[in-house]
């Protein structure tokens, strides 16, 4: 077997086995295969396409291509969640702590963020002390003992995927719904959970811009996990506007705790009590209105928010955060942006506000730049809500007041007014299951 | 303009300007440029192609990339050919003799041979003393005195085609009409001739299999051509068993000497003396059937055989040569090949003769292995001709016996025999006129 013969077989449009695949994943981890001859390659994937079970035997080899996490030593049910990336995105730190309050045990790897989105280790790395990187029997013990922890990527988790998500970036290969969706789950599988609930995210600020590609994603996504062995299903949900109303670091930490405490935002309460009661309803607990139930009851109750501070204080971080907030970083500068007509608030380039926000110094350009974690945006106003002139629309948080003007014309540029009221939209479209 | 842009274009099936083009080339000749961008356009190419514009334009692109050969300073229609590739094929050796009797003017850059076919440069360099390497004016001194000249190609030509043929040759992208024809194409312009004749083969020896695609190959070259000012025309033909009768380096030119001396083989100098009527009429010499007249003359005059002498001796060899044939090198072992059967000699695998004649030492697998000038095949029998037991199919010779057996497995297996004649089929299937 060859790299060039799988080369041709695939610009020939046909299906390549698994043994060929595995070919792949191997020769992708090897630093002496050449670039030149991936990068075909991929070319050649993302015009021809592959099927569901080329992408399933892509991905597995892709996940076996370096470290598997050892998730033996845990007891009870492993769930893990994938948002396919969005902005204000922070339901992680919400729905674990809720999973784990209801008796899943969630042993996350996370990643940091690059580009418009955030990640949830940066998120996390704004509480005072915070620990995201744990060596393997101490991730273990964190989630026999507390039922949850959230550490960053470590070890040498799916090199081949690494290889070649780095070429795809630059050889205009990123979007296509098989690569995109090996990748998410090879690492998924690495990752060792035994439930896995994918939000794949739709509009202006997500990668799938209509429901009907992000629905062909979750299929794609979920009959990987499914063919792995894994129970697995997906919400398609909306991203033509952030969730919730805080974006960046330390500021996500803060409205994370607001919902865990009962204070919501609404959206970002409803989808995350969505994503925790379809763990549940996969991992066995009962009907999906029982188990929604169950996650509804878990942060009225405030179990939820004392597993958070559970999971902080088993991280090294200080666990009174959650009940005081106030204790997070806080930004020295900051200003407002105010509508200047009245009307409503008709649509939010969700995706650059997302860049508005990286430019006040909550996100990276490249991957060494240094992450302000109290930096952000608190949004006032969201897609379809009515403003008068003068009403505040969002806060601007910086450290450093030069950075305040480039970030507000971000921000106002991604804003568009009208007349008229719009139609409401769902916050979740659709569910993908098995 | 960056190089992922125009991925992105051509990914998504859009034509790409004469300046993306330009671009391309630039890059391509660029060493900093990365090689798996290029490999993955190429791949894009390759699946979505090109159309005629933009073949024309990144062949213009890839002939400017470096010098261009200056011929301003041959008096006269300067007249060039090009074959896609045979087993046996040494027209050139015959073919510029013959336009140089009848006045044209061939200053003609060559290619050493890869793989299963042999180069005019490697033959001409069989002849004792002869010269492929010469500087510029005394190029363009030796066509203006004797007509005609053939070397190696010399200096930065086409850089981009060098490079992305390199790849190609590594990235399965070789097959694809445009790139083809665009690669020869770009030498062609760069060689700066007036009138080209193509010589586009199909069959079992060639890169097209079928005439079908031959002519869509021969179309793409005289499209370009036509479109860069130059008169060009293709003989679309039969390579389905090796041309003439001789296969190597020295051989070759010895039967080249036989048809300047009138003695053929027939096929040989029936298409010889098609190109040379070809570039005659392209030239403005008078309508096919009279340029026909011209170049059969030049073969029966012994004109073209003194034009060959005069060559020889205007780039350094020993000009006796074309008189007496046995001053060129001869090999110290041969062996025979014997039909084992009566019946008829039904298909030779032209490819596999080719790579039986390199493992003879006559050709080079890499581009540092040494040629043997004298190693080679001599065939007696070819496709369609009736054979019976113990007729000797042909002659095989090498400078090391331990060269023999291989090359003779080889060269068996690549014969097919039966019981009954074969349909005739014509050796020139067709012409394409711009």
């Amino acid at each position: 077997m060859t790299l060039t013969e799988i080369i041709r077989k695939k610009r020939d449009r046909e299906a390549l086995t698994a043994a060929e695949l595995d070919y792949v994943a191997r020769a992708a981890a090897d630093p002496k295969t050449p670039d030149y001859q991936l990068s075909a390659l991929l070319m050649a994937m993302y015009l021809n396409g592959l099927d569901t079970r080329e992408t399933v035997d892509l991905t597995l080899a892709m996940a076996h291509s370096g470290d598997m996490a050892d998730l033996s030593g845990i007891r009870g049910v492993k769930a893990d969640k994938h948002s396919t990336g969005g902005v204000g995105d922070k339901t992680t730190l919400i729905v674990a702590p809720i999973a784990a309050a209801c008796g899943l045990k969630v042993a996350k790897m996370s990643g940091r963020g690059l580009g418009h989105t955030g990640g949830t280790v940066d998120k996390l790395e704004s509480i005072p002390g915070f620990q995201t990187t744990l060596p393997p029997d101490a991730f273990v013990d964190a989630v026999n003992r507390t039922g949850l922890c959230v550490i960053g990527q470590s070890g040498d988790l799916c090199p081949a995927d690494k290889r070649l998500y780095a070429l795809r970036d630059v050889t205009e290969t990123i979007d296509s719904i098989p690569l995109i969706a090996s990748s998410i789950m090879s690492k998924k599988l690495a990752g060792g959970a035994d439930v896995i609930v994918l939000d794949v995210k739709c509009g202006s600020g997500a990668f799938m811009k209509t429901p009907e590609s992000a629905r062909a994603m979750a299929k794609c996504m979920v009959a990987i996990g499914s063919n792995a062995g894994k129970k697995t299903a997906a919400l398609i949900t909306n991203m033509d506007r952030p969730l919730g109303n805080c974006i960046g670091n330390a500021i996500e930490v803060r409205e994370a705790i607001g919902v865990l405490s009962g204070k919501g935002p609404a959206d970002l309460e409803t989808l995350c009590t969505a994503l925790a009661a379809k763990m549940l309803s996969l991992a066995g607990a009962g009907d999906d209105a029982h188990c929604l139930f169950l996650a509804k009851d878990a942060l009225q109750s405030g179990a939820a928010k004392e597993k958070f501070a559970a999971m902080i204080s088993g991280q090294g971080g200080d666990p009174d955060v959650a009940a005081h907030p106030e204790k997070l970083p806080v930004a020295r500068y900051q200003t407002q942006i105010t509508a200047d007509r009245d009307g409503f608030l008709t649509a939010m380039e969700t995706r650059q506000i997302g860049e508005a926000c990286a430019l006040l110094g909550a996100g990276r350009q490249t991957k060494d730049d240094v992450i302000d974690p109290a930096a952000g945006i608190r949004l006032y106003k969201k897609t379809g809500d009515p403003v008068r002139r003068g009403d505040v629309l969002a806060e601007l948080f910086a450290g450093d007041e030069a950075l305040l003007p480039a970030a507000k014309a971000r921000f106002c540029d991604a804003l568009t007014f009208g007349e008229t009221a719009l139609n409401e939209v769902p916050l979740i479209f659709d569910t993908v299951n098995a």
